[in-house]
């Protein structure tokens, strides 16, 4: 059984507890907490939840320690900070800062003798593998990303912060159209704008001005400027009822030629479709755990991404019955 | 530069070329046939093409010798036999004899401390890799895997073996509302007759009984009777013009759920579009034979697979770099 335990519990914390419930090679050993552990109740029974300042005390009782904070302040101090004690993963997703979070694990990791698995769920991760091996296969060609439809925190958050705005949320959609022109294998240049849609739900504060509030929407910088918006205001009723899902998805395309005088186009196209974004991502972390303890067991130890991990390493099956099932 | 060796110049032979005169760090050494050398014209200039008789000689000038022959009986006896003497790589894809040519390789290029990579390509191969991927992820689910729009050359050599019909291809076709059930994480059971058309363009001999053709063609058991078959008679004109490409594609999916109460639905699609199916399968062939080299050098051996090889062996680009672009 490999030894699992969590660190954080919100929306990753308790998605890692129910893809380890789904498994039958993993146990839930414990789940480590900032807050004060009475105040945290968990679907398992009988496993403990533990204050975090006691987690040096679990070293030789756990097998790969899930880190479930968030990528903008707690995953850089976390991830190299507890990779000293156990071998780690991580799901940090700030893909501009990823080199430098990789150096500082990688350190951590080495120095202690672990692995440190950093930026594993869906983009960082199966997105980031997609394009690997598309790119392998087809150097000469054209890579796109498109997210959605589904929830963009940041934007949501960024909405939220607008003088007025009660609450909000902002789904991020692909454009339909760009998609068909990227299936063409004509390699079209699409701009932001050509890409995706930002639509926003939006609960205003009593007295509030909505036509200034759209306006302040639609020409944020960065966020919403590049983009054709739409927003809709909406009661709390509705946001409750209508806007508290999960559900996200995705699409990553390779486009490429071949031939003597590259006159033959291929196209690879990646897409996932999730009713849960926070458990699907738990799902891949929990299946690159089971990695993570193989090859700890080997002698492998440093950081380690995606990149690096044989994709035997997830599964349950020997690698006889890998050969006759899947191969 | 990896010293990239052919055996074999048909289609696939003649598709490994071109890859590799694709990439930076490769080069083609040699080409070896059955055939008379002296009748083999090759792409590339100042290349030699060997009779199979002397590949001995070369045994230290290759780093990965590429198996181009067919899986019905040059491979079986091919990959083992030269494992001895070379790290090897084929597109072995009798799918129910993947274990035994697994055994038989393995043994023999353990003996001889080389690697014999099976089974490389798009099915057996990034088909295979994508239903690892999701089943490790989603190990509650289902699969399906979709062939086509593209030539079935076993299905088009059964048709051409009917009394009365000079010339035949067919194409095996996915049914779109079978695509569409799928993506709707309905996780439907599909018939045969559910998943695909098969649709044939045939040329009649002169004075065939065009009825008796299409007859024992939709009534031939195992190849057409458990599907919906179309059947076009057309002359040989036509046949030449549009019906000579080499297009294929297909697709993988895994529907799966997760959740306490199983409640929440993924989809994973991974899809090709290919206008040339050699070029592609020896793209990926090319790619994975990088990873051999590199794996060789390691002091790796024996038989692998595309289950065994970390994606990143698979890429020029350095760690780095793939941490910075790709993640």
């Amino acid at each position: 059984m490999v030894k699992i335990g969590i660190l954080g519990y919100g929306n990753i914390g308790k998605g890692t507890e129910i893809a380890v419930s789904a498994t039958d090679d993993m146990e839930l050993v414990a789940v480590f907490t900032r807050r004060n552990p009475e105040t945290v109740t968990i679907l398992t029974p009988d496993v403990p939840v533990v204050s975090v300042n006691d987690i040096e005390n679990w070293k030789d009782k756990i097998d790969v320690l899930v880190l479930c904070g968030g990528s903008a302040t707690d995953l850089p101090v976390q991830t190299p900070e507890y990779a000293k004690y156990f071998n780690v993963i991580d799901s940090f997703d700030t893909h501009a800062k990823i080199p430098q979070h990789f150096a500082n694990v990688d350190k951590a990791a080495k120095e202690s003798g672990h692995i440190g698995m950093i930026s594993v769920g869906w983009d960082p991760g199966l997105f980031s593998l997609n394009r690997v091996y598309a790119n392998a296969i087809l150097p000469d060609g054209k890579d796109y990303t498109f997210w959605g439809k589904g929830v963009s925190q940041g934007h949501s958050d960024a909405v939220r912060r607008i003088k007025g705005v009660k609450n909000a949320k902002q789904y991020t959609i692909p454009v339909e159209s760009a998609l068909e022109a990227v299936r063409s294998g004509n390699n079209p240049e699409l701009s932001t704008r050509d890409k995706h849609i930002r639509e926003c739900f939006v609960v205003l504060e009593d007295g509030a001005d909505a036509q200034q509030v759209e306006k302040d929407i639609k020409e944020m910088p960065n966020y919403f400027a590049d983009y054709n918006t739409i927003v809709h205001f909406i009661d709390e009723e509705e946001f409750a009822a209508n806007h508290s899902g999960m559900a996200h998805g995705g699409f990553v395309f390779r486009s490429g030629r071949t031939g003597l005088n590259k006159e033959n186009k291929h196209i690879i196209e990646y897409s996932i479709k999730l009713d849960s974004n926070p458990e699907f991502t738990t799902s891949v972390i929990i299946a690159y755990a089971r990695a993570i303890k193989r090859m700890y067991d080997e002698g492998h130890k440093g950081c380690k991404t995606v990149f690096d991990i044989p994709p035997a390493y997830l599964c349950t099956q020997s690698s006889d019955e890998l050969l006759a099932k899947f191969l």
